[in-house]
């Protein structure tokens, strides 16, 4: 796959990284990018990630990297003025609002489907932008029944080409999963740093950081996420408070077992994830 | 600091990591072992973390990494058969429990004083065995108004002698502080673990993976410290419950301000924590 112009529009970790991940595979021969925030604009022009910055998404391929209350406006105006064939998708953490709104809206002679790959940083700017973000990760595309099938091939191509692997989902079903897997975490993450009283930040050591990495996300992107995912994420928050509950009540109750048992079932989860030897289950009293 | 014999009673992750720094450092002419797990006994010996495995930790200083459920009673039993002036302390992540049990029997002929590096892994055995894990690491030492002065001087300089920094705390600040900043961590990793449905695990990515890797510790071990931190456990538990509501709460009513101010508190402190830049809590909306 070899894109004439690849537009970018966002030019932050995710636009960054896709902008160099772009060039170092030579997908594609010209790279521009939409940058509203003149730091991230200057810095992604002096590091090569773009060859020019441009006031309009003109191009062949345009990929929102913008916040998620923000990509769909953005890319109907790239549709508008884009010409006849350009293929336009995202990188939006949620996907159902955004999908729906751009393809109610979208002018016939553009092709659009919605993806989201499952790889980014708690980190910000281009000035973290990896080249190698993508690689081997999986993009989630999210066609509707709508959704012209040269859409969703191209846009699969496009991130195959980049080094992700492709996985098909409707918009609700990737919302819904993402809730669990990714946006909860987050709230999770950013609950547990907010209780922490900072006379004892000397007390933490590699678990509290690693447990709380995502606190550090950017708060304006992750409210903008929450509230778009906001009955998937609440399911999920219930689903996790019911837990705490029976933590909680585990130990009122002093039941070692019941504890036992409820850690061993997330030590066993949580290794089955990341493929390593599962905990002994067998071995619960 | 040159100790004739070390005596570690539970060669594990953290015992091992500690025979290996002892070795590195210089800090110990001979080091024996106390293990009763065969698997882990063999790999203590062939890695030579250990020069010899004796069944009574007779020696200058002995460290109990055992379990905190078994430390007072594997203190004691060393206690009894130590010579004169024999140190003792363990690596247990509580310390009311185990530092009250095991002052209450010791015999005067030895010294005691309880401590809990903050370091350690979700990994376990001797073959992660690790001699920088104590290196710049905070060392809790948590004497009571009846430890004698010689035994908090002696165990300190035995950490800073392993590379540790030392602080003092009471058994009781100890346990109020590393309930919230490391066992709660520990029990929320768990919980999020515990409610992933395995058809979702594809959709799992570094953020899912950092928030839960706590999870992958020991059950066995972890329920046996939350059941000794149980007070202080429960009312951290309490607390964050109350702060996932808030998220709960300004999900439900669509509250965009209070929802950016809870992740935008959870950034700050976070970054706070790890010295990082503060968010912009000043363009709190």
């Amino acid at each position: 796959m070899t894109i004439d112009t690849l537009a970018i529009i966002g030019v932050g970790l995710l636009g960054g990284s896709l902008a160099r991940a772009a060039r170092q595979r030579g997908v594609a021969r010209h790279i521009v990018g939409v940058e509203p925030d003149e730091v991230s604009a200057r810095l992604a022009l002096s590091a090569g990630l773009v060859d020019e910055l441009v006031p309009e998404a003109k191009a062949d391929v345009v990929v929102c990297c913008a916040p998620v209350d923000c990509v769909a406006e953005l890319l109907l105006a790239a549709a508008e003025h884009g010409k006849a064939g350009t293929l336009l998708t995202d990188v939006g953490s949620t996907k159902a609002t955004i999908v729906q709104a751009v393809e109610k809206s979208l002018p016939p002679h553009v092709l659009f489907a919605g993806s989201h790959p499952l790889a980014g940083s708690e980190k910000q700017g281009p000035e973290h932008a990896d080249g190698r973000l993508f690689e081997s990760r999986l993009v989630i595309v999210t066609p509707t029944e709508t959704t012209p099938r040269a859409a969703v091939e191209q846009v699969s191509a496009f991130w195959q080409a980049l080094g992700a692997r492709v996985r098909l989902m409707s918009p609700e079903e990737h919302d819904r999963g993402v809730a669990l897997t990714s946006h909860l975490p987050h709230l999770i993450a950013s609950a547990l740093a907010g209780v922490l009283p900072p006379s004892l930040a000397e007390l933490t050591a590699s678990g509290f950081r690693d447990t709380t990495r995502l606190a550090a996300s950017d708060p304006r992107l992750w409210t903008a996420i929450a509230l778009q995912n906001r009955d998937f994420l609440l399911e999920a928050l219930a689903t996790f408070a019911g837990r705490i509950e029976q933590f909680q009540r585990a130990l009122e109750e002093k039941d070692e077992g019941r504890l036992f048992e409820l850690l061993a079932v997330g030590c066993k989860m949580r290794k089955d994830v990341t493929g390593a030897a599962a905990c002994g289950l067998a071995a619960l009293r």
